[in-house]
């Protein structure tokens, strides 16, 4: 383990080492105050960190929004105390001392992992890991997109990761990888902390990749470094900004918890705090006589300074953005899009015209693709793409251009068969701020982004996942492919708005509230098959918009009312007829969302659901549905997985028919 | 696109481009008649698959079950088409021509993708992109673990993968690689379809990896060859399996949709039929002249004879296990540790007779690690593991000796950061017939798994997640680490059995019903916090089986229930005293698993339900408990995500108390 080097920095009478053990020993402290907490991944990266911040870093403390300012992820988002300890020390608003006596403590700014609007600063939530380096990649993307719109006076700035071992072993990483090497992202920059350290002892237990290796084969640039000798690691980054061609990998091989006497070096700092005794030999170690908490004077200044260097870049900017005028104002205000609510309501009416106008029956992913025609050209700022399924999702349209290596002026991403570094990049371009990404797959493949798709709730990003083949009803395929218990999945994930629309008026309505909603992501699930058109007028209204409605009211007080969503709403339609001929008035509501109708007003659920019996039709299990049928009533729909057959043999394989519907409400009407 | 070149085999007068051909008749014409279907990569790839069958993969048509047999594993699972024509070209049971014309029809043999049991000779479900790759990775370690534990004489053979570009974009493709070079896993060998073909085109739409160099980053043996060479082929299968140092890629350059004379080459041909008129252009430019589903006798012939090419080594090896005596009859005996139920169980009693002397608070995941203490000396079958989270998970005892590279006599494996990888690895174990894996990662985590979880419920494999820090109760971590939706999500699953034990006697009791159900997966949702023991005694009787059960019967007439899981069920054990001191009588159900309450009779859940109003409490979201509480029941537990505080503090943040289950009791009593 070599000593970091002495350098001094020319703005403030402090060495580096004085600067990055300042970090070092607000890590240690505060995980030792929290009794939680992960100390070594702080102490190993902190050379990296104070070099990349004091000599690399574009930023401005006082205002972290500055849209051109450099992006900072930490994807290991366990070494927390790396970033609050920088927040603090470079001066952030609002991130005192205290906030850091307070890390891990209840509605304190300074979670146990970087949470996303917990403080200034944190461009994303990490912990889960992988995440951070693939929402990196959406954000270098989104400054491509963004430089290619508005030109380098307006746009033109780095991405840093700092990501660990277990960020890229996790598959995710290979994804986001391999996606911004096809890129050619160039102004995307990883700091590797190479520390040969895992929870359960060393990377050797596990672990063999030649990482340098392994990100030239996706197109990278490289270079492996001393990750605790200041020049080297100040070389490597004027080297990495200096040539834009590739995506940079800088393989950092650090000490984890570098300092700690005994446990430098080892799985014990990983997670837990240090004890009393480690973090005394650590100081001794460090020459770091402060006490806790404390950062003496030169040093904070030193930081200081750091934080308020790039204020005159900033300014600069800002008389450039000044002078640009409104397009570009536009195009970079936040929420994206928030200037084109008129015109994207106009296209969601004219939609809803042109669909009423046409009486051929057509897939509700059909339907979508028609949306996307009309409101494209609408909101410059929606930014399509496909995991590789772009025909099937139905996602592209005739104003789509590809973004491509070297051209990033389109507004159509070809993800590849990337589901999970799909959603982690939209992720990544929707915290950008500056745009509103949507992708497709198929329903069933949210299991294979779901960790993001998380995410983009926990954050509260308005990304729309574009989920197509919702049922069974895609067929063939067969049970690998078919979606039975993916709408409940993700109905549990709060904050998710879950939207199954049931004809082309819905899938108009629902798009609209996708679009709108800037504080919630959405999954539309849409039929593969062809859908009846239940409602063949356009109502002003956007009647999806409160989750629940009722489609057709039985004549006179109901006996029984059939709920339905998506491509089973029709069913339902058609049970009602069947039962009006026995004389049983059916009413028939229409469900596209649970979540949005669980937040209306008790009286307006109530008069949806009405007093009488219930039945529900999905083709998907029955979890949730008892929320809504109640106790005695029955749900039509999946106890048991899919199989491989065409759609319609399918339906009438697992009893999912307007007669099944028709029955189970004679069975329950109180006649 | 260079024509195939004529080679004949030695064993039957058919050529080696009539063999392949008639993979390829039987792809075009089988997805002809279903009108759905992928008939560009089965004849893209038939020559590879033509040469490995014949000259390299050992196996006996007669019998699909043969321990020693090679595994096939068709990652790139749409092409199933390829798969169904070997097995009966090669004459498996039960094949006949009649299955392939009925591809993709309801209850027919030749599902969409290819569907475990749902014919001999398919080794997994593969379609879901990437996941075969690491079901093989499993398989080829299950076989270097029983080699170590049975010798050469009894194990020893290989795990060939056909896999595509969809495969190696997914992050899973990354995790498997990587697990499989760091172990030197050297008799696995991948034939990668580079056919330059995705679904939206050309692969140059999205990726550009070296997959080569890829490979060897994670230390792969690798080959390029053309995959249309049969000489080129059967060269490279041999020097691969000539030298198992390492895993091997071999890398074959292919033409989609080979043959066809407008459509090679084309995405047209990934994904759809073809259309007569192409066919029967392809059939010319082949010189294929039979009628569809029809194979010239020379060629079928020449195909039997390799489907019986393997029945003397069989026999041979049938011989050798016959004299190695029971310990290895019982080794190789399926469903694995059939044998050991007795000593399972006793294992089990012990324990549960060790924690009644136990008055300790303890975590169930620590209880989970004492089970496991008992039941590994007891079951050699049992194979541990965890996601880089051993000390966490509690998974690993002090029975455990870890594989390494080089050395599989152990039996617990260091999975590293890679979930999805472990849980589709475990599949592959599973599969193998020999082994019953279980791996560990927190809770929350099952997001990065899940589409391998799926599969293990799809597929029914004894497979056993032990899923750690279930719920906020982990504390500080915070949101990201919170599972909050995720039992529920994982209840949707169909067949797979979600248990979260109470307490000690109850670990112990899901730990015996996860072993002894050979046909299902487990997850085993387990407390990070020390838990009450609310069962002092143990009893002889499993009582978790049942999924529910009514731990304290109310004194006289019931006035409510209260139904509680794992670490909140000593939450409705306090409310219920409180609420007797007001006279309240209140019954308190423990549910450890809803998928089991809801499989017992009628009778039973309506006894331990009983008619007085309902309150359950979860450290989780409301879903899927209305079933259980009835319209009117109450629930307490989660309807946002967690926070980052000490465990304690987020109790009483988020309302999950003993007072407010009791006060929820109080406002529903019919008093």
């Amino acid at each position: 383990m070599s000593e970091a080097r002495e350098t001094t920095t020319g703005a403030a009478a402090a060495s580096h080492n004085d600067m990055a053990n300042a970090i070092r020993a607000l890590a240690m402290d505060a995980v030792q105050a929290a009794k939680s907490g992960h100390p070594g991944m702080p102490m190993g990266m902190a050379d990296v960190a104070t070099v990349l911040f004091r000599d690399a870093l574009s930023f401005d403390a006082a205002d972290p929004n500055w849209a051109n300012r450099d992006r900072f992820v930490l994807s290991a988002g366990h070494g927390s105390m790396l970033l609050y300890s920088l927040l603090y020390l470079t001066g952030y608003p609002g991130i005192e001392i205290d906030d850091l006596k307070n890390f891990r403590q209840l509605d304190s700014k300074t979670a146990g992992h970087p949470e996303y609007g917990h403080a200034p600063g944190i461009e994303t939530t990490t912990g889960p890991l992988g995440q951070g380096i693939a929402n990196a990649v959406g954000m270098a993307l989104a400054e491509r997109m963004q430089n290619a719109r508005l030109g380098n006076d307006l746009v033109d700035h780095y991405t840093y990761v700092i990501a660990g071992d277990g960020c890229l072993m996790e598959g995710i990483s290979h994804e986001a990888i391999s996606l911004a090497g096809h890129l050619g992202l160039g102004k995307l920059i990883v700091l590797f902390d190479d520390n040969n350290i895992s929870i359960d002892g060393p990377t050797s237990l596990s672990v063999s990749d030649d990482q340098v290796a392994r990100f030239k084969a996706s197109g990278w640039n490289t270079l492996a470094i001393d990750g605790h000798d200041p020049k080297a690691i100040a070389d490597a980054l004027a080297k990495a900004r200096a040539d834009s061609s590739k995506p940079w990998l800088i393989a950092c091989k650090t000490t984890i918890g570098y300092g700690a006497p005994t446990k430098a070096g080892k799985s014990s700092t990983h997670g837990e705090p240090l004890g009393d005794e480690e973090i005394k030999g650590t100081r001794e170690k460090l020459g770091w006589s402060a006490p806790p908490f404390v950062i003496p004077e030169n040093v904070l200044n030193a930081w200081r300074a750091v934080g308020s260097k790039g204020a005159k870049a900033h300014a600069d900017w800002q008389k450039r953005l000044d002078a640009a005028g409104a397009e570009a104002a536009v195009a970079l205000s936040v929420p994206a899009g928030a200037s084109r609510k008129d015109d994207v309501a106009k296209a969601i009416a004219a939609a809803k015209q042109a669909f009423a106008a046409d009486e051929t029956k057509r897939a509700t992913r059909v339907w979508s693709q028609q949306v996307l025609e009309h409101v494209t050209p609408a909101l410059p700022e929606l930014i399509g793409g496909s995991a590789d399924l772009s025909p099937s999702n139905g996602t592209r349209t005739k104003h789509h251009t590809p973004i491509a290596p070297g051209d990033f002026s389109g507004n159509y991403i070809h993800y590849g068969v990337r589901e999970h570094g799909m959603a982690a990049a939209m992720n990544g371009l929707a915290l950008s701020g500056n745009f509103i990404p949507y992708g497709g797959t198929f329903l069933v493949f949210t299991d294979y982004c779901r960790p993001s798709i998380r995410l983009s709730a926990l954050m509260r990003q308005r990304v729309i996942y574009v989920m197509t083949h919702d049922s069974i009803g895609l067929g063939e395929d067969g049970p690998t492919h078919q979606p039975v218990e993916h709408v409940a999945a993700l109905r549990s994930i709060p904050h998710l708005m879950v939207m199954r629309p049931a004809d082309a008026q819905e899938t108009a309505e629902c798009w609209e509230i996708a679009l709108k909603t800037a504080d919630r992501p959405s999954i539309l699930a849409l039929s593969r098959q062809a859908v009846e058109n239940l409602r063949p007028n356009a109502s002003p209204e956007n009647l999806s918009e409160r989750g629940a409605y009722v489609l057709r009211e039985a004549e006179d007080e109901r006996d029984v009312t059939l709920i339905g969503t998506g491509s089973e709403l029709s069913l339902a339609v058609a049970a009602a007829e069947a039962l009006a001929k026995d004389g049983i008035r059916a009413a028939v509501v229409s469900m596209p969302s649970m979540e949005l109708f669980r937040e209306q007003d008790a009286d307006y659920r109530a008069k949806v659901l009405g007093t009488a019996p219930r039945v529900a039709v999905e083709a998907g299990v029955a979890q949730g549905w008892h929320e809504w049928i109640g106790e005695n009533g029955r749900f039509i729909g999946m106890s048991d997985f899919g199989a491989s057959a065409p759609a319609g043999q399918l339906y009438k394989k697992f009893g999912i028919t307007a007669e099944a519907v028709a029955d189970a409400a004679r069975a329950i009407v109180k006649k």
